[in-house]
């Protein structure tokens, strides 16, 4: 049985990528989305078990003690972790599943899941990522720095990833993420079995 | 100034490399095609400067002295080789190159070449490549025999590749090949120049 694809979309804040996922998704109704838990508050318009699993600090370490989450961190004074189960149990029917995460879970996932496929969502310059956070207006001024200064230095972990894609125009990008999908489908290291059976017959 | 890509197409006789390359070409006029020079005879309907530059030996071993080939390789008795410039001079100006090539040469190109991209045409089935070989029609029965024994043997170099691509259908084949192209483009070790670009502005 050939394995699903664990497509890792990630990148700093305010480049874009819950746009470009949520249209990725809209396109390809295949693909799984991951659902990550939380212990941030929600913000407006954010739905439990939609957008995130928002759970208590308690309920939180008690999954981390069962070994429950492919990946776990603290971001901002908060929890955000990646329950284990669904995403496993997908990708074994060989189904993709699309995880949306920030920089350090996309790592830390890297680590235990080097097959996955790592895109790491740029946008088109540092002037225009600021004017995305300050856009964003949900925050004080003092998070928004804060915010930007962080989005800066994680620029630069792009190089752990396999591919940066530019966010310039959101269908674009989203053309990007499905043709290295089509790709990825094709590589020799995944297609190991097909290639068996070709021998065969 | 970001580099073409190189890609390279290869696979045993009677994968379909030829017809693949050829829609792939009509469906990408922007792609440049890589002309190989071989000492062989021409086949039916083949043109010198077209599908091959066909040479004199003399000339070619010449060539070979003077360092003008990018790989070259003797098969079936006879020279294959690529001209080094035209494809040189295409990537440093940020122009694609398509190679079709044998998988000898491939594997040459590879080694001096290793970040072209590198895709093996893949039979739907051995009992389907035996039917392609016999049906091409231009060869004696030992001819076609020797040609599939080496067929054979050949599908497993498909590992030495970074990508395997099965010919069931041609277009779907030239869709896979457009997406590997796009998604190759999006590697983070081809964007090291435009990943500082955005970090400055």
């Amino acid at each position: 049985m050939k394995k699903g694809l664990l497509i890792v979309v990630s990148g700093p804040s305010g480049a874009g990528k819950g746009t470009i996922c949520k249209e990725l998704l809209k396109q390809r109704k295949d693909l799984n989305i991951s659902i990550s838990a939380t212990t941030r508050e929600p913000r407006k318009g954010e739905v439990d078990g939609v957008n995130y699993f928002f759970l208590g600090k308690n309920k939180f370490k008690e999954m981390i003690k069962s070994n429950e989450f492919l990946e776990h961190a603290s971001v901002y004074d908060n929890f955000y972790g990646t329950p284990k189960k669904y995403v496993m149990d997908k990708l074994e029917k060989g189904e993709d599943v699309l995880l949306e995460i920030d920089i350090q879970g996309a790592l830390k996932v890297k680590d235990i899941y080097p097959e996955g496929v790592f895109i790491f969502i740029l946008p088109p310059s540092m002037e225009e990522l600021k004017n995305r956070i300050v856009n964003r207006g949900t925050e004080t001024k003092e998070a928004i720095l804060k915010r930007f200064n962080s989005a800066y230095k994680e620029i630069n972990f792009v190089f752990k990833y396999d591919y940066g894609v530019v966010n310039d125009k959101v269908q674009s990008a989203v053309d990007n993420i499905k043709a290295i999908m089509k790709a990825e489908k094709c590589r020799v290291n995944r297609q190991k079995e097909l290639i068996k059976k070709i021998e065969e017959v």
